[in-house]
């Protein structure tokens, strides 16, 4: 959207202005005076990471209500040197705008992203039982859209819609679930790690060796073994022929944690292909409980102790 | 589309007709001859099915470059009494079309099913680097637009479309991926059984006891110590709170096999909600091969020996 | 030793008198009244009750400081129809026993079975350095040859020998640890199963299927699963070539708890060789403390549910 | 035995002369030349090794028949800073010797070692049904002992007996199992260890953390997920309880095998108390065959990988 200067940073983000995804890049104190650039999908983001446009991309990774976004989940496994550097959650509630002097009872079509428009379903049945559907690129482009058009009367929108847009409010919360959340991530080609702060996560992408029986309770023990909890785990279709996945994982802990640095040897050792995508603080902040057997000293003792052997010292 | 009379079964399907689920249902035997009634998402296909409207309905349940279809397997996780009687591919390929006497260069904007377009990507950029997206709501629509409105120049529709509709090629097999296939089940509220055929699968769909670590590999041990192999395993959020996961899982075998039955009592007794979704005959007929320790005179030879301890019989 | 009357029932017992295994016989009621015969060794105990010439024997199958008692484990492994009907512990203590006028600074050699003489191996370095040791086939053996040759000065003895013999009490309390303790087993040829007490144990001899890796721990997968804890993991060798074992283990609970029954199911699917040896109330009558997820009802209810599935009946 | 000068080395082993442990001690090459000590019980050797008298001591640490030598076991888990350098297979066989001018039908009683009696059973039952049984310290002072007494006719023995004693051959090969084989080691308090040649084993004794249900399975899947297969596994009282295990194991390869190695640092992080009693050359000399996925070069990429990460260098 906006040129840049060249010593002003760039960041990627799902445009248009107001959309969950620049609620998302607003948390990000670096981005503030920064130059940033609405773009209209993912591919497009990661672009501009990839190629420099941009520092960052603010990109959504999962729904709570929804489920992990596959073309974010299979952009980071097939674009190599891409680093998720930090998390933000974004609460999902939704609103019913229309032109200024609409009623809700005026309403026959509605313009909604399908995402969107499947998130109020209830809503929609309840109040507007006969209404009719026109699919929208994003949120945003729902809302605009009835600045521009008359093929629908109402549009579902975020809630800031009208600080940004001449439009009118005709529902507020019609979203299904009130707790809906989307969580999403920015992305850099950074490779710093930021710092551990004692609440990260860690994400990887890994593809099972072969199809033997076993195989995926074999990739979970080396994160048992070594007292790692999952936050996440999805399958995705590698894509090439079914039943083929990949699995996308967010661990709890940063790869400076030494139980989850000997985790990700296990999983390199076992699997052909691991990405590493990044360890960087949780949006919840919540600090991870290790068990004491599985504390950082407990590794490093025990590297001690085998350095003795092998070096022919007499153990302590 | 069709009002069945009194005596005539009502088989669901994501219409209209030429979709690639209306070719998944002529692979049924039992849908010839029947009213077949073109829906227009899974919701109301299988609203018809628990309503008695139709006696099954037609879903697309995963694709080998998307994934699971997510709102089949989540209408599959909340609706109770459903079952799947039976599993059907079709290979998915793409053909542009527009109308008569359009050429590909006149081509400006296209008219698309989002996930079709998203298959199509590397043909578009190649060869209408340019071109505009409008969205619809199923690949025939995006093709039967055309013949209703001038917005669009061209459609990606399935390749029988012009048998159907007053169309012209414009491409063939568009699609970036020659093995797409699409994986449909035919779901009813049927509770007998299928037969057991050799080559069976068995749906289920299970969420974890609690997020205590180490739970999902608690899980997925029930099959391995009884040789069950998954052939599917997807996350899908239960959607009350980010974190909270429900597992849609494909095994080989029927619950006629001990060791599927032994599995799902497994399954029953560490999971608060195991819903089985049916065994049903494989779509490419292959055999499971099952290891001599996992076969059924193995399961009742133990049942025998067991039932002779409890009883105070000698060992035979 | 004695001869029974026909009605009375016969108990064996390793002998004479006085021994561990009397003492352990002497917590049996149904003992009480009955014909009581020493036999020198586990094999004639096992002989008798295999001919009929015993109801039951007493044999020693673990001490807390040597570890399983080989003879037995192997007996019970090889003979088969026998079954473990109770268990007892007996305190292990030990005396320096001499002829009437000995005194400590007198002994020179000590009679003592090679077991014994390990166990006071502290005491005997401290005040006897200098001491010969002649071995002897049982403790109470060692203490009765003081009267019958002059070999030795001094004998090792269970502490109530003096009630028995007219021998002179030389030291108390010798044995290195005060805590040690024998835990003998009640053996039978009876069928019939001891009521469930909810304190069981349940005794079970077990080959791997085969030497891949990996094998054992499969085997304590099938306890695991199913919440089923050891108290008892001995590894014997089958005795046809080095590398080959055959797994004594003691199980928390009774073949009639739901858990353990299903895990012996899964322990005869899974090894060639599986030997029953009996379920019967533990020693100590700690009662088990069984996870609710693990519980009688979990399985009973999976059942049902299971019943329901392969009958066509709706879910409850 | 044997007094050394200062400049020769002491090797010690149970004697007398022509015992199995002799036998076991003239297959060391470094042993010819060297002082030999013959010794009473493993203790008496331990201890000459501990205090100097001895660079090394042959021990028996298992027999195929009667399994692991606790006296040997239990020593090596309490005495800290020995270490196996060698391992050596004895076959056992036995032989019934009498003095000059004995026949088979005169023997009434028996001299020998329990462990050689038991072993010795099926020939003693058919051919001499009647005999007694006299306990001897040693297989070799059983045989001496008909010199220098009359108690008994005959004894058993190891069959090169009659090359240094003047006995008479009364039967051979009367041992029950014709493949009965010990297994000895070579201890010391060298701390170097020997060469890695690809036919090596590691022997550990490790103590489970605590009895928590699952624990030795978690033990044991620290040697599973890195391809690493147990040659013993045997469980020893720790001795403060019944109910208290150590863990008596022998595994495949060399501590300077990547995957032996990493599976040390597991198990240590695992367990309160882990020993190292060394990694040695197999008696057998067969190599151990490593799956591809456990070779040393999957272990030196994996850190690579990781150490790339760690310090922000592009993946390779």
């Amino acid at each position: 959207m906006s040129a840049a200067p060249d010593a002003t940073p760039v960041y990627s983000y799902l445009g248009p202005v107001g959309t969950f995804t620049w609620e998302a890049l607003r948390q990000v104190p670096e981005a503030e005076g920064a130059a940033w650039r609405g773009v209209s999908n993912v591919g497009e983001a990661l672009d501009d990471v990839m190629s420099g446009r941009s520092v960052a991309a603010m990109i959504a990774i999962e729904n709570s209500v929804e489920g992990g976004v596959s073309a974010t989940q299979d952009a980071l496994a097939t674009i190599p040197g891409l680093r998720i550097i930090g998390e933000y959650l974004v609460p999902v509630s939704f609103v019913l705008v229309g032109r200024p002097g609409t009623a809700l009872a005026d309403v026959r079509v509605i313009a909604a992203h399908p995402v969107a428009y499947a998130q109020c379903r209830r809503f929609l049945e309840s109040q507007l039982p006969t209404h009719g559907h026109v699919p929208a690129a994003s949120n945003v482009a729902a809302a605009t859209s009835l600045l521009s058009s008359e093929l629908a009367e109402a549009a579902i929108a975020p809630p800031g819609i009208t600080d940004h847009h001449p439009l009118q409010l005709l529902a507020e919360n019609i979203g299904d679930n009130p707790n809906a959340v989307t969580r999403f991530v920015l992305v850099s080609r950074t490779l710093g790690l930021p710092e551990r702060t004692g609440a990260d996560k860690t994400s990887i992408i890994v593809e099972l060796p072969d199809d033997a029986p076993g195989r995926l309770l074999e990739m979970l023990e080396q994160f048992a073994t070594r007292g790692v909890n999952m936050s996440l785990l999805e399958s995705r279709p590698i894509g090439d022929a079914l039943g083929r996945y990949r699995f996308v994982i967010d661990l709890d802990g940063h790869v400076h944690d030494e139980r989850v640095a000997d985790a990700l040897l296990g999983l390199k050792r076992f699997s052909p292909a691991v990405m590493f995508l990044g360890s960087y603080p949780r949006a919840d902040r919540q600090q991870i409980e290790v068990v004491s057997q599985y504390g950082d000293d407990v590794f490093t003792d025990a590297r001690d102790w085998l350095r003795g052997i092998l070096s022919g010292e007499p153990e302590a």
